[in-house]
């Protein structure tokens, strides 16, 4: 276990990256906001087995929180993240100053339209501009050949695709699975924040995927019925506010009436002080 | 005298620039949008002096044409392009291909705001949001440790310099002088399609602009009598529509009231067929 190295400035993890790339070694960026778990870990260990150098991003980014979101609660502990990712034999932690990587005059965003409109992007008005513009600056400033992103944030990783594909970025994006408690709760740094009795049930989010999922794989079509099933048993055990609950395409997120083919069952729910989201895939079996 | 590579596709081009810089090559990047004039190979021998590689991109970039503009009559000679090229030793041409460079569901947009509202952002909506979104793709396909930008387009070379610096693109962003032809006529590609009698009376911005230098020389601080006195002198001698006469701050780009260090005296005109722009640096001397 040797530290990874801490890197605070732009120059600083270019000059890092064009050094391991002039040694032929391949990059990879796992890009975090911090206070890590086992999800963000099954991501590192991707990276630590797909490429060379593994560097960890770890950017609480503010463009991507609305005005009356959780940034200021957004729990954060720097150093038991940076121990953890010692433990697993991280090469670079690079943790950008807010100041450098937004200066009073930063003018510039980064949109992926369409993609992003739907599902958290018409709950949470700006968020996913946000994320691509923090995703660009942190794509430039790490020089990676691969970026691992999870599947718990789905809409998050298809935006990216997109962005990567649209802007020729020449670099690969892997989607690694959701990591879940026991329970099935999708592990999430916002778990911390829920009180005792919500922990106890909000596995009900999963169990509602996980009905839904089977219910597809049994032949039914209907995305209304299905999600109806969904709303009921959700506002039955969990209670809270459901933004929304879709059945989506996987490639143009957008909402199905029917199912014919591959689907991801998608949902957000907002508690008292924490917003969760899940998703599934599912598909009709073959008869 | 040998040909410059001509490179149709984004994979080949960044295939071809990565091999350069494996090689330790310097890469300068001349983006154009063709039909190129005397402008525009001075900045490609600045490229041949400051870098080993030269890649010459040839672009009609639709996203920067509002619908009423002049994208469908704007000037196209790829052949002679190209002979001008080889001429001066160029090494690639990158002429990437419409359909794959914006396939029919792109959906990216990469955008500066404040410096691209003013001037001609402001009589063009949408004009520096096609300029920044495209030459993003550009950078991400040649991969350029250099780019070089003519100070015609001032207002396009301070929002690419900010779209740098915000979005940390490892590269240098260089601007070279506006060149002119014997009259002071800046040149512009679309100059071809000025009538004979337009092509007679348009020396008369440069004139404006040079007038407007000597004021600001001499110590006029009021704006607003010097623009006034570019309007009167270019309605006599042009006609036309003018948008903007403006003096602004070289950095912010804000309109200036009073003068009281370097400023940027830019305007616009538009004729029957041709927007022309133009624009000159100027600074009170020290007593």
């Amino acid at each position: 276990m040797s530290k990874p190295q801490l890197i605070n400035t732009v120059a600083k993890m270019q000059a890092q990256s064009d050094t391991w790339r002039g040694e032929g070694l391949r990059i990879g960026l796992v890009p975090t906001m911090g206070f890590l778990h086992e999800g963000h870990l099954s991501l590192v260990d991707y990276s630590l087995s797909a490429a060379d150098r593994t560097i960890v991003s770890i950017f609480v980014n503010p463009l991507q929180f609305g005005p009356k979101e959780d940034f200021a609660i957004y729990p954060r502990d720097i150093e038991r993240d940076i121990k953890l990712l010692a433990q697993r034999g991280v090469d670079a932690v690079f943790k950008p100053q807010t100041v450098e990587f937004y200066p009073p005059d930063f003018s510039t965003t980064v949109e992926v339209t369409h993609l992003a409109d739907g599902l958290c992007g018409a709950m949470r008005p700006g968020h996913f501009r946000g994320v691509t513009t923090v995703v660009s600056k942190l794509f430039t400033a790490t020089k990676p050949h691969l970026a691992i992103f999870g599947q718990k944030d789905y809409q998050q990783a298809a935006v990216i695709r997109r962005l990567v594909r649209d802007l020729n970025l020449d670099l690969h994006i892997e989607v690694a699975p959701t990591m879940r408690e026991a329970d099935g709760l999708a592990m999430s740094s916002r778990n911390v924040n829920l009180t005792e009795d919500e922990r106890r049930r909000v596995p009900a989010l999963y169990q509602a995927l996980a009905m839904a999922k089977r219910y597809i794989e049994c032949g039914e079509r209907d995305t209304q019925r299905i999600i109806g099933e969904m709303r009921s048993q959700i506002e039955k055990e969990l209670g809270g506010d459901i933004e929304y609950i879709s059945i989506v395409h996987p490639d143009t997120l957008e909402d199905l009436s029917e199912i014919a083919g591959p689907v991801v069952i998608a949902l957000a729910v907002r508690l008292a002080n924490v917003r969760l989201i899940d998703n599934i895939s599912a598909e009709p079996s073959r008869k």
